[in-house]
């Protein structure tokens, strides 16, 4: 039995959203899914205030009989108590894992500077509104149960981890930024005009280029908003501009991306690290 | 008289509004206004390609005839091309100013670093499109032949700089990053969602607080798109939760945005500066 208690670190989750997922473990004897209420907390724009939000992590990632934290939502927040949860981390928190993406790289990122537990890049307990969001679901679950299925495909021998592009921009050079030397850095996108993705592009490239990362890939740059004028290149021609500028290797893609084929990117060195 | 080359480091310029600027300048012995034909180049997003856009603002800077540089627009580029101009540039370029904002913030900010000419943050040809935009207009004539009324009001004793938030904070830990400690470092920022400005000063602080800056003022910011619920806290409240957090003095706000209003600043310590 996997335990797994879930928190939103950003945004709230509808109840409704949140009942689906339950109703899809109900029969899995295997995995044990449990909302901390502050999922369900609403203060401006959060899940709840900066205390609310900081305190529901530290109660889910502290708690001993847990074995994986899953953050139900990404939006915006994580990094407002980023570095209060990881002053107010314990020793149960070290061998778990954090599961989740967009908005919530800042806890991830965070989490992996420290080397505390198992950062993974993964679906959100939310996905599950989108078309085949079950899918996701399923892949995050069985995941935690030890199967490989859903790693992303390229995961091979070396260190990995991955990021929300504008989540990866406000991280670098920051006290949350974890060392990503020698590690393929996978970035996806969404609803960002294409000049804002290169601009991003010029940002990141140049610190991962001091930190000389093993290389790039690409994952997908989704939802583009129209603009008044076509940007004149396409995300892969953008990824491979900066890269060439900055001299990292560009890789090729990612399967990763803010829809429910996103894959599973278990940061650092791939290998059985689920909880199972 | 002052001799001043136009050129268009990101998006081009409608050739009315440009007539209306030389309209504007047409009786006056003081000033000359060159626009460069780059001005009105089209590819893509840009006013021309890189290469022309690069060539253009090196045939402004180096030409020794030439007093100031003036940037006709914003938008989107001078990052793409900022490196290059730099490395272009020869002594003729070193007793110019440089004026405008916005995107042009890359340019300002790596010939800062560089200690090229006069960086000076001020009003783009292109702000003749606003109401009252005549007025930001005639603050940069003005100043360019000697006035000091159309300077930033709070510019005092300390070197100052100002810069487009988001342009900052693409900028900070870049090979184009000035040196800021001891300057009061002015934002603006327009048509980004509250909890975009947050995360943005999330990341600018960070890094200005290694910087050891005198401080931070909060210029205008505008046209903050509808969200689909409120972010709770308002500019102010932002620029001081995150000058708190990091250390930065809050100095209060600075006399600068996105509109026909927005004041001179030039780089540095305040001073008899302009051409004239």
């Amino acid at each position: 039995m996997v335990k797994v208690a879930i928190c939103a670190p950003g945004k709230r989750i509808e109840r409704e959203r949140a009942d689906a997922v339950l109703d899809m473990v109900a029969g899995d004897a295997e995995i044990d899914l449990k909302f901390h209420p502050q999922c369900f907390a609403r203060h401006g724009h959060f899940a709840g205030d900066d205390a609310q939000r900081l305190a529901a992590f530290l109660e889910c990632a502290n708690d001993p009989a847990v074995d994986a934290v899953w953050f139900a939502m990404g939006g915006y927040g994580a990094n407002r108590i980023a570095a209060d949860a990881l002053a107010g981390l314990t020793e149960a928190a070290r061998e778990k894992a954090f599961l989740g993406y967009s908005d919530n790289g800042y806890l991830l990122g965070a989490l992996y500077r420290a080397a505390i537990g198992r950062p993974v890049h993964a679906p959100l307990v939310g996905d599950i509104r989108r078309d085949g969001g079950d899918k996701a679901i399923k892949r995050v679950t069985d995941w935690l149960k030890g199967e490989k299925d859903g790693l992303e495909p390229t995961i091979a021998g070396q260190p990995v981890a991955a990021f929300n592009l504008t989540t990866l921009a406000m991280l670098v050079g920051t006290e949350l930024m974890p060392d990503l030397s020698d590690h393929v850095v996978m970035v996806e996108e969404v609803a960002e005009h294409l000049y804002a993705v290169d601009r991003l592009f010029f940002h990141v490239t140049q610190h991962l280029a001091q930190q000389n990362i093993a290389g790039l890939r690409l994952g997908r740059v989704s939802d583009v908003p129209e603009n008044d004028r076509p940007f004149g290149s396409s995300p892969v021609e953008i990824a491979q501009y900066w890269c060439a500028k900055t001299g990292i290797s560009y890789l090729g893609l990612a399967d990763i991306g803010h829809d429910e084929a996103n894959k599973i990117v278990p940061f650092g060195l791939a290998g059985s690290r689920s909880p199972a």
